[in-house]
Formats: C-alpha cells, sequence, structure tokens
C-alpha cells in the first residue's frame, strides 16, 4: 500500500479506479461505470450485486492483492449465507468494502447487461435490456406539514436512489401503493417500465418491502396453424417455460386465404376470427404459466410476431385488403399497446409490443427472421428463406437488405401431395435411393432406424407407417432424381426407362411405390407425378423468389445460406439444392436457424433497444413485390426444371451426379406445372 | 396600387403583410400567423375560416381597398351558400383570393383560439385549446411498388399538410381505417389528440371524407351528494347540454366520513362504490348525451373535478387513509388516464383528466376553483371560500397563494338544524326581521312574494312552507343578531329581554318562532339556541380557517372575496358578514363566482394549457393544515362570537348597526360551542 487511495480493477471490464479505504465495491462499480446489477440499491437484501474477489499477483495489472483486501465478512453476508447460501469465493459487492488494491471479477449472472446465450455463433447476440425492471425503495412517510401523495414521495426516492426520470403509475399501482407502504414498513419493490415512444415511463406494480420473485415477459410466434410461446425471466433472460396451442381459427379456414375469404364471406366474420385468436392466445397463456408454476399476473410484457393475416386479426383489422391487390397493410409500423387492448389476460398494466410489417405479405415474422438472423450486420451476401405454405426471403449484407415474399403453397407441409401429411410420428423423414437397385429405404418420425433395418416393423407397429412430411417429400424427390428415377423436367420414368420395379403407370403418368403397408394394415405410399409437379411449384416459387432479391442485389450467387421455420430445421441442405429449392452453395454455408421468428420475438422482449434496431432495419429493407416483376415469371418457368433450365449448380455438381435423363417420349403427358400468376397466396 | 404585392392587413390582430396576386387569404393568414381556423386545409369544405373583408378608407392602416381587392364570389362559395347559407359580408377566407390592398377582419368564431364567453370579468379568460382536434387530409393510395401501411400513409398527410408530429393511431383507428379511406375515396376527417405528458400524440377516430359534426368534452364536477356534468362542443367551447344526477354512494352514507367509515368496516366496500360512482357516472353520460341529442361516441374528452375521497373512490383507491392523521393522499398529482380504464362509457379512445389534489383535505376541486379564480394572478388580496360540508380556502394574490380546507360540517346545507332542509321549493331561503317589531317576514324557493305579501298563502299552496335552507339560515341568524334577538355570543333572547312575542322558552333556552304553519297542515318553522350553535360552529371553522391563512400571509386584511359553490351563491353578503363567516371586507368586494370548481373544470376541458397551468400553481400553493396549527382554536373560539371576539369588522360596523346586547344571567344555559378539534371532518 502507498499513501493513494487503493486501486480497484474490475473484470471482464478492465475499468479501473482509486477509492477511499472503505468504499463499498458497488459503490466503486457505479462510480466506474462497471455493469453490477442492484435491485435493493446497496441494502444487501437482494444479492444481485454478488461479486469475486482475486488475490496475489497480478502483473497484467501491475497489482499484488492482499488476502485483507476486502473488509471482513459481515453480518449481512453471514444472513445471506445461511438463508440462501453464496457460491464459495463470492461476496456481496454493496456490503464488501475496499481495504487495499484489488482486483474484482463481475460474474455473468451479476451483470445488468449480461448476455443470453444462444447456440448460433452468427445470430444476434442478446443482451438483457427489457423494458421492465425492478427497483427497491425506502419512501419518506407522510407529512401533514408539507402534503404530498404517497406517490409522489416512491417517485422522488426513485428518481433520488436510482435516477430514474419522474414516473406515471399505472392505475392498479394507485389501489395498490397506500397498503403496500404501510405493509412494508414505507419500503417497496417497483416493477417499472421504462418506457418507449408510446408509453411514457411508468409504475406498474408494487410489492411490499423486498420482492424476491423475478417478472416475466413473453415471446409469441403466432402463426397460422400453431401459436407457440416461450415465457422468460425478465432479470435472468432465462426461458423458464414454453409451450403451443393450435391456433383456433383453424376452424375458419386451414390457410390464410381461406381466413380472408371467410371475413369477406360472412358479416362480423374478422371480429369471430380476432375473438377466436385472442382466446386462444389466453388459453395459451394459462397453460405456459402453469407450466413455469408462476402467477399469470407476474407476465408484464409481451412481443408479438406473425404475418400480415393473422397480425391484422390478432388486432382487431378486418384481412380484407390483404386479400387483393394492392395488399395494403392497415398499418406497418411496430405497435405498442396495453394488453388489456387486445382482452389478453395478463398483469393488467402489460405490455404488448408488434414488430412492424415489412410489406403487404412479408409480417412481422419476416422482421422478427431479420432481427434474429441480423443479415444488416453481415459482411458475407446472406439468403435468409423462412421455409412456409408462404415462404419469405430476405437477401442482404451490411450494404443492403432485400424482402419478398413467394406463394410455395402448402406441398412443403405435406398438403396437396397424395401421400403427404403433416411432421408427426409415422411419418416418413428422410429417404434413400440406391442408385443401383432404385429401391428406397426410409426413416419414420418417432423412430431411428431404417425400413430396411431389422426389427424396423416392430418399431413402428405403434405408429405404423402413414404418409411423407414435408422434409420426407423434399428428400424424396431429390433421392429419386439422382437416381435417374425422374427427369429434369420432372417426369417419373416408366418401368422401361428406369429399370425399376417400383415405377409403375399410374393414369397416363407414372407413380413410384415407396412403401406397401397393406399387408400390414396400412397404406400404400406412393409418389405420383402430380405430387412431383406440386413439388416442382412450391420449389419453383421459391427458388424464384431468392433469385429475383439476386437480380435485384445484381449477384448471380450468395454466400451463405440460412433456413429459418421449424420446417427449414429439418431440410436436408444437400437434397435441397439438388430439388433447386435454394441456389447452388456450398453445403457447409446451408445452415438451419431453427424458429428465427420465435427468437427474433425473444430478442425483442428482452432487449428494448433491439426494437429500435429491427425497425429501422425494416426501414431500410427494400421490398420487392414479386407479382409486379416480369422477371419472376421466367425464373419461375426456369426453376420449375429439377435442379433449373438455366442455373448451372456449379458447386452442387462437384458433389452429386445428377443423370441425364429424359423420360419425355413426345406430346406432354399431364397438365404441366401452373405458372405463379395462378397460384394464390397462402400462409 | 403601386408596383409592390398588395398589402394584406388582419384585424383584429392587426398582423399585415404584402402577398402576390391570387394568394387565398387563408394563405397569408397561415403565413402571418394570424389566428384564422380550417378543418379542411383550404379545400372549400368545411367554411371555418369565413372572413369579412373591409372596404373604402383606412385613414388608420394608410390603406384604400377597392370594392374588388378580392376575387370573385366563386363556384365553391355559392355551392356552400345555396346549402348553408353564409352570412352576409362573409367570404371564405380559403377561396377569396388577394387582388389589391385590402383589410380582412377574422370573426370571434373563425378564430381557431377563440375566446369563449364568462359572464365574470374578473376570472379567468377561457380561450379554446382543447386536447382534441379535428383535420381533415387526402391520402395517398397504396403502391406495391413501395409497400407501407395505409395509416403510415394517413400520417405522412397530416404531418406535411397539418405539421403534426408523427402521430401514432389508437388501436380502434387501426380497424376502421381501411374502410374509411376506400369510403371516402381516400378522404379521411381525423381527430387528433395532441398529447400531454402521458399519452403521446394519437389519431382517437377517422371519419370517411369530410365529417361535418364536431367532437365533445365533458366536465365533470364530482360532489359527494350531486355528480353535475356539462357537455362541451371541443370546436367552438359552447356548452351544449348540462346534467346532474345523485351520487349513488349516498346510500353508502350521506357524508365523506360516513364512506370512509363504510370501507373500512365492509371488505370490499370501498370497491362497492367505486362501482357505484362509476355507473352513476356512466348513467350521467347517457343523459347528457340525449339531452343535446349527440352519440355519446362523439365525447373524446373529460376532465373531473373532485374532494380527495370522491377521487379516490372514482380511480378505485380505498379511502382508508384519508380518514386519519395523517390524512396521506394515494396520489396528489394530475392524473390522464384513458377512460375505458375507470370503466366509462364513452368513446372507446377518450381521455380522462383529474386535476391535481392540492393536499389530503383539499381537492382537485379545490384545485380547479382556484383554476377558475386564478389567486395567483390577482394583483389584490383575494380569499377564495368553495363553501360545502367541508370549505375549502384560498387566499392569495400574485406573489403567493395559501391554501387550506376547515371542517365546517353540514349546517349550511340545512342538515343538523331543527327546521333545516336541503334548497328546494318550499325552503325559506331569504329572510328579514323588522328591528322595532321583530317580527320577521321571508320568501321560499318557488315564489318570489314575501310571506306579508298578499297571496302568499295562495302562491305557495302547492309547496307549502317546509323549513329553511342554508342561505336562509345565514340570513335568519344574522337578522335575528341585527334585531337585538340574539346575543353576540349566541344566546337567544327571552320575550323579556327582546320585547318579542317571536321569542320563547324551549327547554332549558329559547327559540325564535319564524312560522307557524300549523293552521295550514304545514309544520311550525322555529329557530332553536341549538341550531344557533351549530350554525356558530360552522361559521367560526369558516372564518377561523380564513384567519389562519392571513395570519399566514401575515396580513390582517384582504381586498376581496370570492364566495364559490352553489350554496356561496345564494348567501347574501351582507348577512354573511353579520354573522362573522367572511373577513371584513367592503360588501361591493364580496362577490359570488357560482359553481367555480365546475367553471374550472370546464376551462381544463377546453384549454390544455390551462391544466399546466393549474399543475404549476397547485405545486406553487402553499398548504396549511388546520388540525395542526394552535392558532386555528383560538381564532375558532373567537369567532364562535357573532360576529367576532376579537375582530372589530370595522367596514360592516359602518353599514349596520349591531346591538350591544347580552341575554347571559350568569351560568352557561346550553352545551356551548364545540371546539374544532372535537369534530370529524365531513363532506
Amino acid at each position: 500500500m502507498n499513501d493513494a487511495n487503493p486501486l480497484v480493477i474490475f473484470t471482464p471490464s478492465g475499468k479501473r479506479g482509486r477509492f477511499p479505504v472503505g468504499t463499498p465495491v458497488l459503490t466503486a462499480a457505479r462510480q466506474l461505470g462497471v455493469d453490477l446489477d442492484s435491485v435493493c440499491g446497496g441494502r444487501g437484501i437482494c444479492s444481485k450485486c454478488q461479486i469475486t474477489p482475486s488475490f496475489g499477483d497480478f502483473p497484467k495489472h501491475g497489482v499484488h492483492v492482499e488476502k485483507t483486501a476486502l473488509s471482513d465478512w459481515n453480518a449481512v453476508e453471514q444472513r445471506y449465507e445461511d438463508k440462501r447460501g453464496l457460491t464459495p469465493g463470492r461476496r456481496l459487492g454493496c456490503q464488501a468494502m475496499v481495504q487495499s488494491d484489488v482486483v474484482i471479477d463481475v460474474p455473468a449472472e451479476s451483470q445488468m447487461h449480461r448476455q443470453v446465450v444462444r447456440k448460433r455463433v452468427e445470430a444476434r447476440e442478446i443482451v438483457m435490456n427489457p423494458s421492465t425492471r425492478l427497483y427497491y425503495v425506502e419512501v419518506e412517510q407522510p407529512d401533514m406539514h408539507e402534503p404530498s401523495g404517497d406517490l409522489e414521495r416512491l417517485v422522488k426516492a426513485l428518481r433520488s436512489d436510482w435516477d430514474l426520470p419522474d414516473l406515471e403509475a399505472d392505475i392498479g399501482v394507485l389501489k395498490m401503493l397506500q397498503p403496500a407502504l404501510r405493509k412494508g414498513n414505507w419500503t417497496v419493490t417497483c416493477a417499472v417500465h421504462l418506457g418507449d415512444a408510446t408509453f411514457s415511463p411508468r409504475i406498474m406494480h408494487v410489492w411490499p418491502g423486498f420482492y424476491d420473485g423475478s417478472i416475466y415477459g413473453l415471446a409469441v410466434d403466432l402463426g397460422s396453424t400453431t401459436i407457440a410461446a416461450h415465457l422468460c425471466d425478465l432479470q435472468s433472460g432465462e426461458v423458464v417455460a414454453s409451450s403451443g396451442v393450435m391456433n383456433p381459427q383453424i376452424r375458419f379456414g386451414e390457410d390464410l386465404m381461406s381466413r380472408v375469404s371467410y371475413s369477406m364471406m360472412n358479416a362480423g366474420g374478422a371480429d369471430e376470427m380476432t375473438r377466436a385468436v385472442r382466446e386462444g392466445m389466453n388459453a395459451l397463456f394459462v397453460q405456459v404459466a402453469t407450466e413455469a408454476a408462476i402467477d399469470r399476473n407476474l407476465i408484464l410484457d409481451a412481443v408479438f410476431v406473425c404475418n400480415p393475416v393473422m397480425h391484422h386479426l390478432f388486432l382487431g383489422i378486418d384481412p380484407f385488403e390483404l386479400g387483393q391487390a394492392p395488399f395494403a397493410l392497415a398499418t406497418s409500423e411496430a405497435i405498442s399497446l396495453r394488453a388489456m387492448e387486445l382482452d389478453l389476460n395478463l398483469h393488467p398494466a402489460a405490455r404488448v409490443y408488434l414488430l412492424p410489417c415489412i410489406a403487404g405479405h412479408v409480417g412481422a415474422d419476416a422482421a422478427a427472421v431479420a432481427l434474429s438472423e441480423a443479415p444488416e450486420q453481415s459482411e458475407e451476401l446472406l439468403l435468409v428463406v423462412d421455409v412456409g405454405t408462404n415462404a419469405e426471403i430476405l437477401l442482404g449484407n451490411t450494404k443492403k437488405v432485400l424482402a419478398c415474399s413467394s406463394p410455395t403453397g402448402p406441398a412443403f407441409e405435406g398438403a396437396q401431395i397424395s401421400s403427404g401429411q403433416r411432421a408427426a410420428p409415422g411419418a416418413i423423414e428422410r429417404v434413400q435411393i440406391d442408385p443401383a437397385t432404385k429401391a428406397p429405404r426410409f426413416q419414420v418420425i418417432g423412430s431411428e432406424l431404417w425400413s430396411d433395418d431389422p426389427g424396423f416393423e416392430a418399431a413402428v407397429a405403434n405408429t405404423g407407417v402413414t404418409g411423407i412430411c414435408g422434409s420426407g417429400i423434399i428428400e424424396m424427390v431429390a433421392e429419386m432424381r439422382l437416381a435417374g428415377l425422374l427427369d429434369g423436367s420432372g417426369l417419373i420414368g416408366s418401368p422401361e426407362q428406369t429399370g425399376s420395379s417400383h415405377c409403375f403407370l399410374d393414369g397416363r403418368t407414372h407413380s413410384y411405390l415407396l412403401w406397401d403397408g397393406t399387408a400390414l394394415g396400412g397404406p400404400k405410399i406412393t409418389v405420383t407425378n402430380r405430387d412431383i409437379r406440386e413439388i416442382q411449384m412450391a420449389k419453383a416459387a421459391l427458388y424464384s423468389g431468392a433469385r429475383l432479391l439476386m437480380d435485384k442485389f445484381g449477384v448471380d450467387r450468395v454466400d451463405r445460406v440460412v433456413l429459418a421455420g421449424a420446417f427449414g430445421a429439418h431440410i436436408s441442405p444437400k437434397h435441397a439444392m439438388v430439388l433447386g429449392m435454394i441456389p447452388d452453395c456450398p453445403l457447409d454455408k446451408v445452415t438451419s436457424a431453427g424458429n428465427a421468428a420465435g427468437t427474433g420475438a425473444r430478442i425483442a422482449l428482452l432487449n428494448t433497444d433491439a426494437r429500435r434496431d429491427i425497425e429501422t432495419t425494416v426501414h431500410n429493407i427494400h421490398k420487392i413485390e414479386t407479382a409486379i416483376e416480369p422477371r419472376f415469371q421466367e425464373h419461375f418457368v426456369n426453376a420449375s426444371n429439377i435442379p433449373n433450365a438455366v442455373e448451372p449448380f456449379r458447386i452442387l455438381r462437384t458433389i452429386v451426379d445428377l443423370p441425364e435423363v429424359n423420360f419425355n417420349t413426345g406430346g406432354r403427358s399431364d397438365g404441366g406445372a401452373d405458372g405463379p400468376r395462378r397460384r394464390r397466396r397462402r400462409g
């Protein structure tokens, strides 16, 4: 020690400064702007400010730290240790006082702006910066000589202890405040919404004394088929429960267009669907709160992502205009509301945030994908495809980002495929065809065994082999093409042309027998040429959307492809590329982002700055309307070929052999692929 | 005319400038910042911008105005004239174009910030500046090449045409916007709330095309006994209907303390009372909207004033703490809410504003009185007394303003008086006693005749003479004192002492017979010495509150006295002063403000700047808590005397003779006046 005040060095930030002997570590941290959490404001109650002192020589920092560098373990720490236990080596930052030079580590969980772990390093970081935080304060008692409301004295305490602006109080707070202050002996814990463009900063809830629990938020992905919610702890960022329900709107129509039609055909139909989705939402909230064993009233914030039709119906807007050109949205900007305005049963003061929509067919879900995948931050040119019944496509890098949607239709979900089905136990999800024997083998959901493995029949005895799901049909078609059973134009060859008894004449075209389960009381699973046509149209729509964006960007290749959506998570990149669904690209550069829309919702929930970011990004995204782009039609026709009539797919051809077969014997043998303009949009 | 552009001079503002030939008058007005109204933005639709050109020589302005100074009457004006008629000499400012030098008068009704006429010149001006205004705009149609929401294009139009900031939309607007835009052929009229400290500026409603109606606001005075509402046109400021209902909380207790007790004694009692008052409020809204023949959904704003207990119960706050020292308010600041948060059935987006409370016993009603009477703007030292069962007292001038409340009790409303009653037909409201004969005469509510006028009995045959109302009892007691029937200590003399047969022994003290209606089947109306005691206590409480403020101000006289409250409107200043209710003051300086609290509510409704003003004023008001001021007790004892034991009342004595009588024959003959500390507060 020397004459100067002791030196305090914080890691990992590296911030350092000299403080008088006896300065609490929390005070030093605050003065240096070190990110050290605290709810109780240094009163030794909340234990959020835990730190770990390091002792010994630190040549890097040029200090030696004595064992006595911090004050002795005190009664407050002992009480906390007895009650809850403290990780060995940890101290409470508000209790431990600086005695001599010291190096102090702030563990991740003690950082207010802690980083939430994401599995995928290439995507956006999640740094905690939630809308709502907890603050503990001691409040002055009322004084007849200087009359002021209890609220005004609370606001004053929050201002002086926490540097918060002059807060307003929710009406529910007015009701609970006086009993809480008296029960807490003039101390309370407040949940404070820090404000946004719509709402001024506001006290949402008060608890008497120190509130030892947490507060929660919901990240909700409102899909046409399912509604999925992640319940997140707004202090730690942790997902404490996840749950899903079917969208009850399904009874009004399976796909989006049929729901738009329902609202057109039925007076009050839109309102009926609005009520249905909100009721479903409330049921889901009960479910997810029950799963986490928390009170639903502790949910103070919620972020929603959805496609434009769902967005409008959820908000109570008739989606009529979205069903016809020019596909005008009622509003495209992000929306902040109170949950009660949407009849949502959360905390009475809870807030709701809906991400902005990008365009009439590119919704808040696509914005959430953009938020999760951050193309605008990518040096590589990134193509993000959210594969669903309507594909949303983003292409961009730090220079610019383009977006469009393309009407893929429901074929990728197994619909309109003769043996197609939703992904469920018993559905074929992986397929291989031996190029020599042309015989297939496959796996079904619910079993790890291949269909030619011993014990397969026993393994699938419960589920049966019931059909082919979306990822299965993609592998199936690609494997048929690789095995020379299918030509580039999408014709299945005859038994004679292919030399395979699995091919058989089925009306005017040929089909391929994948599995005959009739002996076991199950279905015969075949792929018809009509099925191939459906997949051709779906993948052509997807590819031509991506290709159109590449045109607009002025490139003919992309650096990286991200497949988003639950379906995207199951697609085999190789098979998708054989099909020509996605542009030619090194296979290791094709990755799945899983439910990127849901992740985007979670990011916006946990970090309000991310909301401003995505609002700006969406403003800057250049929207392309495929319906009015002449080249889309041309790309579509080319992309109907497998993999493509004109694109070379050079990288793909280094990996696989694409047999040069042609089963056309003159004269079209089926109706051919529809043009994209004849297809209506679906969700 | 000379080479320069024509000179345009506006009156009454005197603003002037030169504009090119052909400039519309509205454009010239806008460029000069002349206050000329317009809803349609100069499209010749709304007719709000009517102006009157003047012709001939104007030496004062140094111009000569030709008959041709404005362009000819045009087709738009002709269409308006045919449809609705235009006052002769008027032109539409957006159609009439400047041709040569011209003097243009902007009539009051064409001014956006028009002044609303108030009868009393000494009180605050009301200048229109409402929270919510109408704006007509033409909106760009959607374009697939540049997708944006209909709302965003509307917001853009409001920004570019009206210089409005980027507005948000209420959720109801999202629902109605798309059909309205299409029905109005891409024109709509918007009701826009211009924002406040709580809410960002926001579109509240849209109508297709030009909306030709008005929008409305409510100024509500929520009293313990009655709820009164004024429905105001938010464009003209006019009161279009006024109505009142009994406060349904009366079933839980007549006065405030009994309601506070009800909430203490009954679990859920406060919630019950909250529901009751809100239901009563909604019934009143139906009534007032029906009276004005308008749709209740056109009511977009509402301002409420009330005492602290009503304030808390209306907001859903248990008034428990207001029933006991230190009388802590849950909140004292002004409150902005959505009407739906208080379960009020107005427009779904309607806003609510509650004025701030001054202290635990000096509520938003007293703040409203301060807003109406503006003591902080008065050069004279002004005493404002809101006479009710709890008197709120303000004393101040431009230097400072003090406030207190004083528990007068219900005697001034005729309660706790043996023959007392509410002001209603049949109640005695004016009294005179002949100083020579000591015989009384009186008037009752519902008749102009005095009781000794011929035909009086016939005139009151329907109502009867049923009792004495508050203003009647004040005149009665003052007249008894002037006639020498009552001494300064408040004792009624015996028939022998007074020489009046109207005095008679009534138990241990004397009473005075005012009217014997028994022959007509009515009651005998007397004033007992107990009645005198009640009035003494009430007036002593009022006076001692005022006197305490004078002490604090460091004065022993005031320049002016304003009596507020419905009751205050009926009090005779002379009699009030004989009683010693109010400080000595020239009688012509004692005026009634009528329902100043209601007027204050109306001011806050029509001018949002006034809300900021009263918030500031209330912050600056110095609050005095009478209960803890030792001198209050001393003033109270002195003020129990009629008019006062120590104050000279010199001005009063120049107007009236106060007989020096003393009827005390040794030994107190009744219980004497209670001290103020024994009284509980009432409302």
